[in-house]
């Protein structure tokens, strides 16, 4: 093969980093596009290193020696080795992003308390009916996973005054002590919530754990932020929610079936291609970006030029040590 | 006269709250005009309350017996007085608003520091290029004016674990103790500034106080956020300093002279019957609003329901007050 590490979905200014911090004795292949959408269809290189949106081709399992992601989900790893005769040595990130995330998810409630995008189409009148917010402090912030991601988000919530519900199957009592983080069950975190923030890892016990059912237990007037994986949240559910006033607004990073949303809205798929089910969580899901209630990102909580500098540094130890050692820093846990 | 009290510049919440809040036997008037926009020209009621945007004639100042300002700031009654023969007596709001201005402070620097607007657009591709955003976590902020609401912005920024950096004529010891605020002159706190706000009350001493040549003392890639009064930061410089490149984005809900800006805005006014300057000052501010490293929100930072409550609450107080007792509750400071 031509390449020793062939990275995919690199953008701009992360490749940039890359290049500044792998060892210079190999050779690397970059690309922005995920995998599906490069032309070629043959591997590149013995190790590969994806975001989350590629989908690795069975057939590579047996010329692939490693995989690293660079994301903090793995769950598109876990499924990849599922459908392969062995698992190959892999690797993620456990821990770049957490901050990035946290400050996004604050942005997304503060939009929608402040009803941003009506002030900001109020200045051309400068008229101010309609546009009466609310404020953080105070409000029930419940977070839903209190992990790596969501104990930042109580570290801010718990600055800005408000009261803090977490719903985590391990209880840690410093957030406790630290922040007023208050344990309770997800029925009670959901009917005291404002604002609901799911930062839940993707598992099998997580998938579509935040359906229609549950989210129907909110308090009229709360919002939903989600920045960790859009499958937790069907699309169609939160349509409903949404058209039934259960939900005032959502603000979306992730999305289910986040590969086909994205590869759909650069034009380089058809819906033809698509099974029946995938074809309707697209349409679910262009339907949440055109929602007027809906605030959409592209999968961009975290992504920060310090959370960029420590991934990239990260990747370039875990690829060095792979390289030198054969094996990763930071391995998938078992 | 018709009513006993006159409101203008009310909009619709706070129509609502204020007749809740208000005593019942006495008349009242409410428009969400300023008294300019109105087209009568005659005086309703001896007692008047406007925001910041009214103009009141002078002839008015024989017929009047009291003026209350539903806002913080009091420099429009100030300038008033000035010209008329005897100042009357007049209160105004010291304390309802801190928090709400805060907050949307906070929402200006998230929406630049992560380019929110950029990462919206992108979502319609799902890609990701140029969106790499900064933390506000160990950033440099530095408040001009640490009253009430740049101790609040000092609150929530030592939440945020930020740098933070203070300009005022009083130094007090518990703000440095409770969120490591530190006192430095101006030209320091434009130094090492990576986000600047502006939340200095309009005095003879502040007017014009942030213009081109100290804020030419910013570093590159700094922005400028103002809540507080648009005189304080002239429009012409502040386009002069996004051109240089200077200021990497201006967040402001504050216009230098806001109201003629109001008047123009809703097509209530032509240019012609403005002088000089005040055309200029128009012009500059029209090109802000449209200038693409500009967010403007329509003088909207202290609207929320929290602090619409406040407000009606303690205006009504106030008002009652003065028909009973003949004093204020908040008189204006001498």
């Amino acid at each position: 093969m031509e390449f020793d590490v062939a990275f995919y979905e690199v953008f701009a200014e992360e490749a940039a980093l890359l290049r500044k911090y792998l060892p210079k004795r190999y050779r690397y292949f970059f690309t922005a596009k995920s995998i599906q959408d490069t032309e070629t269809g043959h591997l590149p290189a013995p190790i590969i290193s994806t975001r989350t949106q590629s989908l690795i081709p069975r057939k590579w399992a047996d010329q692939l020696s490693a995989i690293f992601t660079r994301s903090t989900g793995f769950d598109h790893l876990t499924a990849y080795f599922r459908g392969v005769d062995h698992p190959l040595p892999a690797g993620y990130l456990p821990k770049y992003a957490a901050r990035a995330v946290a400050e996004q998810a604050f942005l997304l409630m503060l939009m929608f308390l402040r009803k941003m995008d009506r002030q900001r189409q109020a200045i051309r009148h400068f008229s101010r009916d309609g546009l009466t917010g609310s404020e953080l402090r105070g409000k029930t912030l419940s977070i839903i996973g209190v992990g790596n991601i969501g104990s930042e988000i109580a570290n801010i919530g718990s600055g800005m005054g408000m009261s803090l519900l977490g719903v985590d199957l391990r209880e840690r009592r410093e957030l406790r002590e630290a922040y007023g983080l208050e344990y309770v069950d997800l029925s009670r975190a959901t009917a005291r919530a404002r604002i609901l923030v799911c930062a839940l890892p993707l598992t099998d016990q997580t998938y579509r754990m935040l359906n229609y059912r549950v989210l129907s237990g909110l308090s009229p007037g709360a919002i939903l932020i989600n920045i960790a994986r859009g499958e937790i949240t069907p699309p169609e559910d939160l349509l409903r929610l949404l058209k039934e006033e259960k939900l005032a607004g959502v603000g979306i990073d992730v999305y289910d079936q986040e590969s086909v949303l994205g590869s759909s809205l650069r034009g380089e798929s058809t819906e033809e291609t698509l099974g029946k089910s995938e074809r309707r969580t697209l349409q679910a899901n262009r339907q949440l970006l055109e929602h007027p209630r809906v605030i959409a990102t592209p999968h961009n909580a975290f992504n920060t030029s310090e959370s960029t500098d420590r991934k990239s540094r990260q990747t370039a130890q875990n690829i060095q040590a792979y390289l030198e050692n054969g094996a990763f820093l930071t391995p998938l846990p078992e």
